[in-house]
């Protein structure tokens, strides 16, 4: 078995709590958090501490707490030489305190305690300093999940700018179709098989060759009747800059 | 049985051809096209004409054509007093001939020739000058699809703009995301089961609920750092402007 010891109470240190429960392989020894009912459904109480100074020895502890904490609870562990792995996409694997080996488990997923996930679909990318530390972490990965990748500190931020692209930015598009709809007394459950098919025609197409719309066209008419029917000024901002881009997009091709 | 012509040969008429040949009470009369071997592949050829005064009796003519066509095309038929339709989301039905009954069958889907889309799930947007042949319409776009609105010229004005929105804006920043991949050297596969959920969550969550991000958590270092990695004038544009929009839609809270 290797044991695992998770630091935090958030979406992701819950799901990787449930996810672990269910190998055979992996097992969560201990979780610390500061409010011991916030994960007292998921786990027998004996193996929850909210005493830093309480824990015990385990193969892997995983820090899953907001970016701007994770260096301070990284300094915070009284031991040495363990290995330790932060979730974050954000922050490098540099920034975890040096009294440890230093990893990294970045799940690239929208993951909220409301919704249930299929871990094991889950893309999760893996670092660690050295070479018997990413042997470890991968066997780890490869028990959570179908999708393991290798991914450098500067690769993940990276990846982590795309994700707020194509979820976050993309999210805050349903809201403006949304907001639309509710403007004009249409029903937005309309428009719920056009977002599904359009996030399933990405996953086999390029989203190049998926482009449509009178942008793609350049179809200025059009773009100028839509331009007059939005009322708010970050709609219009959001409309032109998008549209200006995927015209720009079409030129370069 | 309920006789159809389609007038067209792009991808809401090919789509059409095929989801009227799989019911048992609408038939194609025949196609009108430019290309006879355009369509071939879907119907007889001798339901094919590529001549306007060879059009034959129908119940109901539905003209899928370009935007800008759509006029010209309905003023082109010689008959009268029959029930003619268009398929367009930003056409209002007024602009159809007077010469004949209007009508607008909008399917609100994003329909590709290469990719098969199961039709009865798409959803239709239709209206009708008068009842009669709004039930006409009713029961053609009943027999196919399960998912049949009453949108008017306006409402449908609307729920076009809604529709970029949320899937030619959507697509395009996958576009982003995956262009971002690639510059940095790590594969847009790892992002496919993000895009997939993000697309999912918002069919049974709203998406201001579901919105995540450093955006919604006005999480400023988080913002610069990815505005620092971003060398494309047009992404930095959009980031910001997406961000502000996020951040303003959280003080409207």
């Amino acid at each position: 078995m290797i044991s695992i010891t998770i630091i935090g109470s958030g979406n992701v240190a819950q799901h990787l709590i449930k996810a672990i429960s269910k190998t055979t392989i992996l097992e969560v020894t201990q979780v610390y958090v500061r409010n011991i009912d916030s994960v007292s459904h998921l786990i027998d109480y004996d193996k929850i501490t909210n005493d830093i100074s309480k824990l015990k020895n385990a193969d892997l502890y995983i820090i899953s707490v907001s970016d701007d904490a994770i260096q301070t609870v990284s300094k915070s562990l009284f031991f040495s030489n363990k290995l330790v792995a932060h979730t974050s996409g954000s922050v490098a694997m540099e920034e975890l305190s040096d009294n440890n080996r230093k990893a990294v488990l970045y799940p690239l997923q929208t993951l909220s305690k409301k919704k249930e996930v299929d871990f094991t679909t889950v893309p999760l990318c893996i670092e660690a300093q050295n070479e018997a530390d990413l042997q470890l972490l991968t066997e780890v990965a490869q028990n959570l999940s179908d999708h393991v990748y290798n991914v450098d500190s500067e690769q993940r931020k990276s990846l982590h700018v795309a994700a707020v692209f194509v979820s976050n930015f993309v999210n805050h598009l349903y809201k403006i179709g949304s907001d639309i709809c509710i403007e004009h007394k249409v029903p937005f459950e309309i428009l719920k098989p056009l977002i599904l098919e359009t996030a399933k025609k990405v996953q086999i197409m390029e989203p190049n060759e998926a482009q449509t719309g009178p942008a793609k066209r350049n179809d200025t008419s059009t773009i100028n009747k839509h331009l007059a029917i939005l009322t708010d000024e970050n709609q219009k901002d959001i409309y032109k800059i998008l549209t200006k881009s995927i015209i720009d997009n079409g030129k370069k091709l």
